[in-house]
C-alpha cells in the first residue's frame, strides 16, 4: 500500500515542499528580473513627528554647520585672551564694559569695550575669542565696587587669564555643513529627526510604503461580529496580516472576504493587481478541494513555488502576476508579486514573518528585523520530522540562573500558542528534533528585563491563577503558568524549572496533601508549603443533567461518556483514588482514556457534547453554563522552593495572596474558600 | 575667593540638584495626592490594525470559544470510531458514504451514512468522532473498485481502526469560552489581535492616549526653515520631544515658539493646561537671566523640584499647574504637571526618556521601556564630577570576542553624539568616573546582531570614510568611524579595539608610509596593509585668500593664526616633519595649540574666522566653499589586522573598495587618486 503517492498522482495540483533558502531565492530572483529587488520608490515629507519609523530613503548631508556661528556656552562675560593675559588671584585685571545688544557689540562714549556681557547660545561678538562664566567674575559698579547687579557691572574684575575659545561652542561643533548626517536606510527615531532638523533640512526623502493588499478567501469564512454557525470560521487573519504589514512599515489594505470561487478570486487579484505592491492571498494555498490559490496563480502569471519545508505553514504559493498596464500606482513594474498564505493563523502570521517582513525591509531600504537571541535549556523533548525547518514557540523563563524553554502546543491553529510564546526555536531542516535539557537558541519576542521579572508557575491547572496573574502585572510581575499537572509541576521543581507549583495531591494513607508527593519527588530541594485555596471537584454535566449522573457510580454506565484528566493531573490522582475506593474498575468508564489538561478543557468537552461529564471545578462548570454536581472539598496549595520563596522575585506574589481585593475576587468565584490562603503551612 | 556661593546668594531663583530618585518620588508624589498616578481614562476602539501599539485597558476574557465547534484538521471523511473497530492492512473495513452538505448529514435512501467527505474547519456532523484523512483511505466507485473521484467515492475503504477524536480540532482547543486571553496592560501586537478576535471581541478598551503639550520658549529661538542669523537658534526640541512622546504612546501638541516674557510664558502654560494632561516647558529652565520657568510654575502651581543631579540635564524642573475648573479636557485632575525640560538638545532628550516615558508609561498602564544591557570593555577613561548620576553616550562595536565601548563627545550641545550613539553608560552618583578597560553595564539602542554586523574603525579622518559607510550600508553592513589620528588608530588595534585602521604616517627616513609605525605599534599584531587613497594635502584658507597665505613659511607671520590638528593625527606628523625640514619652530605659529579632530573640523574653524588657515585636504576646503593651496601629496592605507582581514565581517568590505562605482564616487572628490585602492601593499 502506498497510498501517499496514489493520492499525488490523482491530485491536479500538489504542493511540493522546497527549503526555504531556495524558496526565497526564487522569489527574489524573479523580482530581480522584474526590478522590483530595491526601494520601490521615494516620498519627500515634511520633518515632523510622523517622520517617525520611517527609512530615510537618501543620506542626510548637512545644509548647515551646528551651532552655525560660535555660540556662548554658558551665561558669562565675551573677553579678548589676549586682555586677560596675566591675570591672577593676587594680581586681578579689570575689563571695562560695553554695552552689547546680543548680536554685536557697538561702540561706547567709553570707547571700545572690553568684555560684553553674553547669554549661553548668544554669538559672540565679533573680535571676542573666549567667554568668562558668569560665576568666575566679579562684577563692579562705577565707584569699583562689588555690585548685586551682576549682568549689568560697569567693569568685571578676573583672576585669572583664559585659554582661547575657552567656554565657547565654535561654528560647527556639533555638525560640519557637508558632513554626512545619517546613512539612507536609516530608520528615523526621534532624536534623528532633531539632527536633521540641525542640519538644516525641513524634509526628508522617505522609502514610500509598500502598498500590501489583503485578501482573506474562503466560503467558510465569516467577518468579525457575525452570527457564528458550526463550520463558520471568524475571518481574523487579515487583521494579523495587516497589522504585520502596518508595523513593518507597509501600508494594508483589507479586503472583503471572497468565497471560494476561481473566478471571483481571479477578478479580486487582478482588481488587488492594479495599485498594490504586493499581494497576499489568504487561504486556498493548500490542494484541497477548494484550494485554488495555485490556480489562480497559474493563470495571472507565474507560479514560483508551491510548498516550503517549514513548519507551520508549508503550504506557501510564492509567484507573481502579471498586470500589464493595468497597474495604476506607482509600482514600478507591471509585475506584482503574490503569496498565498495559508489559512491557520499560526501558518498565516509566521508566514507573514517569513516572506513579507523581510520583502518590505527590502522595498522600504532598511535592514529586516533581527529578534534577540538567547540560549536556552529546553524543559522537554521536541519531535520534528527533520525535513522542514520547524519553528517551535516556546515560553521563556530564568529560572535561577538558567534561561528556560517550555515548547508550547505546536498545532498551526492555535493562536493563543502565539500571544503566549515568548519567543521561537528553530529546528533546521535535518534536525529531527532536540531533547530535554538540550541548549538551544531562542528568538526572543520580549526583552530580557521582561523575562527577568517572569514567574515561571508549572503545575496544576486552576482557574484563579489567572486572576493571579492580574494582579502580579499590578506588581510589575508576569506570571507565565503552564498546565501540566500536580506531579508534573512537582517534578518540573526538582528540575528547576519553576518559581512554584500549584499542587493538590492527596495521600490516601494519610488524608495529608502534597506532603508525602514532595518528599517522594523534591529530595534534596528545601521547599515551602503555603497555602492557596479550598475547592471543590465534583462532576460538571450539560444543564438539566440530561443522563442523570450523580456519583462516580455512574460512570460505570455505558451510555455515560466520561472525558478525564491527564496523567499526574490532582484531579486524575482525586479520581483514581476515589474509584479504587469504590471499587470500580477503570476500564469501566467510557472515555476514561479521553484526556483535556485543563478544568476548562473539560468543561468544553462536556459543553460541546464530545464526553456526557468530566470531574472538575465549579468555577469551570459555571464558565461554560454547565451544571455541577459537588463531590469533594480539596486543598490546593503552592510549592515553593525556598530559594524563590525568599527571592525579591516572589515578593509581590505574597503581597497578592495577602490582599483583600484579591482574595475577595477569589472568593466571588464559586466553589472557592481562602482560609489557608499565604500561610506557609510547611517547610520540607 | 569663594565667588560661586556669592553668586548663589545674589541670585533670586536658583537651582539646587537633588538626587534623581528623589526628584522621581516627589513627582510621583504630588500625582498620587492629585489621583494622577495611574491609568488617566480608557477608550474603546475598533479591533483594526490601528489597535497595534495601543495597551489594554482591560484584561481580555473570551466571550466565545475558538474553535466554536469541533472541526475537521484535515480533508478528510468523518467516520464513527466504532465502526472502524478491527479495521487491518490484511482485513480492512468499507464505510458507506452519505451525502454531507457540510453541515449535518442527511439521511439518504442507503440509509445512515458511516461516513462523509469533510474539508478542513468543517464542523464534524453529529454523531461523529473522528477523522480520518483523504491519504489514507481508498476511495470507492459503485463496483467496489479504486475511483479517482476521491473526493465523491460510494464507499470508503480503511486499513487500520482510528483513536477517537483524531484528526479533529475540539471545541475551546485554542481558547475556551471566558478563559483569560490577554492581561490588562499588554501593548497589542499584531498576533495579539488575532485573539482578541478569536475569542469574540470586535473593539478592545485600551487606554486614551496622555495629551502632552510641548512649549518652546525662548527669543532666541527660530522656526525650521528661518533663514539664520548669528545668536538665533533653530527650534527643534519640540520636534524630537514629540517623537519622542508619539513612539512613547501619547498624543505631542507642538506650540508656537513663546519669547522669553514672564507673562507671555503664563499665558502660554494656562492655556496647555485647560486640555493637555502633561506640559513640557521648554527651555528657561536653568538660573539664567532670561529663564522663567520656575517663576512661572511657582506663579501658577506648586515647584516640586528645580535641579536634579543627572549629567546631561541637570537643569531640571519638575511642577505641578493648579487649573482650577479650566482643565477641558477628560483629565481626571485640576492638577496638570509640568516639567521644565532643558535647553541643549541631548539634555532635552534625556529629560524624555528620564521622566517623561516613565509618566506616560504610568498613565497608559504598560510597563517602562526597558533597552537590553550588555557588558563591554571601555576603551578610554571617562571622568564624572561623582556627585551626579552621570549618562555617557557611547558607540558600541564587536572586535574579536569583546564588546566594545567607545565614549562619545559629551557636550550636552551635541546632538550628533545622540544619533551616533549605539548604547548609554550609566555612571551613578558617587562614581568617579571608570577606567579605559573597565568592564561597564552599556543600555543598547541598537540590536546585538546590528552590533554583530559593525566594522569598528578607529583612526586617521578622510572624508571618504562617510562614502564608504553608505556603500558599506548597502552590503549589510554597519561601518562605526572614530577619529583619533593614525597613531591613535594604531594604538587601538593594538588593543583589540578596532577592525581596522586609517592611517598615513610617513616615515621621514624612509619616506615609506606607516610600515615603520606599524612596526613600533603593532609588535605582536599580525597585519595587512591595503592601498585606499592617495590625496592632496594643504592649506585651507578662505575665499580670496586674504592673509596671502602661500606655504607653511607664511605660519610664521604673526597675523596668520592657524588652526592645527590633533597629536597623532596624521596630517600633524606630517606639519611637523615639514616644519622641522623647513627649520620652523612650532611656537613661532599663532594658534599651533588651537587643535581639532578631522579636517572638517579645521576647515569649520577657518570658514568661521576662528583661524586664518589649516593644514587639510581640498575635499574639506571644497565643502566649506574654502580656497585650498595644494603642499604635498600622500597615502593613506587601510592597516588590517589579519585575523579581521580574513573574516567574514570584512568581506563587503574588498568589494566596495573594489567596486567601480565606489571608487570613481571617490574620483570625483578633490584631490583623490585610486592607483592602490584595494591592493595589498604589505604583510607586517
Amino acid at each position: 500500500m502506498f497510498m501517499f503517492s496514489d493520492y499525488n498522482r490523482v491530485m491536479s495540483v500538489y504542493l511540493h515542499d522546497i527549503p526555504l533558502p531556495e524558496a526565497k531565492a526564487r522569489l527574489q530572483s524573479a523580482l530581480e528580473q522584474a526590478d522590483l529587488w530595491r526601494v520601490l520608490g521615494m516620498e519627500n515629507i515634511p520633518l515632523d513627528e510622523n517622520a517617525i519609523g520611517r527609512v530615510l530613503a537618501e543620506p542626510i548631508w548637512a545644509k548647515i554647520s551646528s551651532p552655525h556661528y560660535h555660540a556662548a556656552a554658558m551665561d558669562g562675560f565675551a573677553v579678548r585672551v589676549h586682555d586677560t593675559a596675566g591675570a591672577q588671584p593676587s594680581s586681578p585685571i579689570t575689563l571695562r564694559i560695553g554695552p552689547f545688544d546680543g548680536v554685536s557689540p557697538s561702540g561706547t562714549s567709553q570707547g571700545k569695550p572690553e568684555a560684553c556681557y553674553i547669554d549661553t547660545g548668544d554669538a559672540l561678538p565679533e573680535g571676542f575669542d573666549a567667554v568668562i562664566p558668569i560665576e568666575n567674575v566679579e562684577s563692579l559698579d562705577e565707584r569699583g565696587e562689588v555690585t548685586p547687579a551682576i549682568r549689568h557691572p560697569i567693569s568685571i574684575r578676573i583672576r585669572a587669564a583664559v585659554t582661547p575659545w575657552s567656554h565657547v561652542r565654535p561654528l560647527g561643533e556639533d555638525i560640519v555643513q557637508t558632513q554626512l548626517v545619517l546613512p539612507a536606510g536609516q530608520v528615523l527615531r526621534p532624536v534623528d529627526l532633531g539632527a536633521v532638523a540641525a542640519s538644516g533640512h525641513q524634509s526628508v526623502k522617505v522609502a514610500r510604503k509598500p502598498r500590501v493588499a489583503i485578501l482573506p478567501t474562503g466560503t467558510e469564512l465569516v467577518p468579525l461580529g457575525s452570527d457564528l454557525k458550526a463550520g463558520e470560521i471568524l475571518e481574523y487573519n487579515s487583521l494579523v496580516l495587516a497589522a504585520q504589514v502596518k508595523a513593518w512599515g507597509g501600508d494594508p489594505a483589507r479586503f472583503s472576504i471572497t468565497p471560494d470561487n476561481f473566478d471571483a478570486i481571479c477578478a479580486r487579484v487582478k482588481e488587488a493587481g492594479r495599485d498594490h505592491d504586493l499581494i497576499l492571498l489568504n487561504a486556498g494555498s493548500s490542494a484541497g478541494a477548494e484550494d485554488f490559490s495555485a490556480q489562480v496563480v497559474e493563470k495571472l502569471g507565474t507560479l514560483l513555488v508551491h510548498g516550503v519545508a517549514v513548519r507551520p505553514g508549508h503550504p506557501v504559493i510564492l509567484g507573481t502576476i502579471d498586470c500589464g498596464s493595468l497597474n495604476l500606482g506607482n509600482h514600478p513594474s507591471s509585475t506584482v508579486p503574490i503569496i498565498g498564505v495559508p489559512g491557520y493563523p499560526v501558518s498565516a502570521a509566521l508566514t507573514g514573518e517569513i516572506f513579507v517582513e523581510p520583502l518590505i525591509a527590502q522595498w522600504t531600504g532598511r535592514h529586516p528585523q533581527e529578534l534577540p537571541v538567547e540560549q536556552a535549556y529546553l524543559t522537554r523533548k521536541i519531535t520534528s520530522p527533520g525535513g522542514d525547518d520547524d519553528y517551535v514557540r516556546v515560553a521563556v523563563g530564568k529560572v535561577g540562573d538558567r534561561l528556560l524553554a517550555a515548547p508550547l502546543a505546536r498545532g498551526a491553529g492555535i493562536i493563543s500558542s502565539l500571544v503566549r510564546a515568548d519567543g521561537l526555536v528553530l529546528l533546521p531542516s535535518g534536525v529531527q528534533g532536540a531533547e530535554a535539557g538540550d541548549v538551544v537558541d531562542v528568538r526572543l519576542y520580549r526583552s530580557r528585563a521582561e523575562l527577568d521579572r517572569t514567574i515561571f508557575c508549572i503545575g496544576s491547572h486552576d482557574m484563579t491563577l489567572d486572576l493571579l496573574a492580574q494582579f502580579l502585572a499590578q506588581h510589575d510581575r508576569r506570571l507565565a503558568s503552564a498546565n501540566v499537572g500536580s506531579q508534573g509541576g512537582l517534578i518540573a521543581l526538582k528540575r528547576g524549572e519553576a518559581h512554584l507549583a500549584g499542587s493538590h495531591l492527596l495521600d490516601p494513607e494519610t488524608g495529608e496533601y502534597n506532603l508525602s508527593y514532595i518528599r517522594q519527588y523534591l529530595s534534596g530541594v528545601s521547599v515551602k508549603v503555603f497555602g492557596f485555596v479550598g475547592r471543590e471537584q465534583g462532576l460538571m454535566v450539560r444543564q438539566g443533567n440530561p443522563k442523570g449522573v450523580k456519583s462516580l457510580g455512574d460512570l460505570r454506565r455505558p451510555e455515560v461518556r466520561f472525558v478525564n484528566r491527564q496523567r499526574g493531573a490532582g484531579t486524575r490522582v482525586l479520581l483514581d483514588y476515589q474509584l479504587s475506593k469504590m471499587e470500580i474498575p477503570v476500564e469501566a468508564i467510557h472515555g476514561y482514556n479521553l484526556e483535556e489538561y485543563t478544568h476548562l478543557g473539560v468543561a468544553a468537552a462536556v459543553a460541546s457534547g464530545r464526553a456526557d461529564c468530566g470531574l472538575g471545578i465549579p468555577a469551570a462548570a459555571q464558565s461554560l453554563n454547565l451544571d455541577f454536581i459537588p463531590l469533594f472539598r480539596e486543598t490546593y496549595q503552592l510549592i515553593i522552593p525556598k530559594i524563590f520563596a525568599e527571592s525579591d522575585l516572589l515578593v509581590p506574589l505574597f503581597k497578592v495572596l495577602n490582599d483583600h481585593i484579591f482574595q475577595q475576587a477569589v472568593v466571588n468565584m464559586p466553589g472557592y474558600d481562602i482560609k489557608q490562603m499565604g500561610r506557609q503551612m510547611a517547610e520540607v
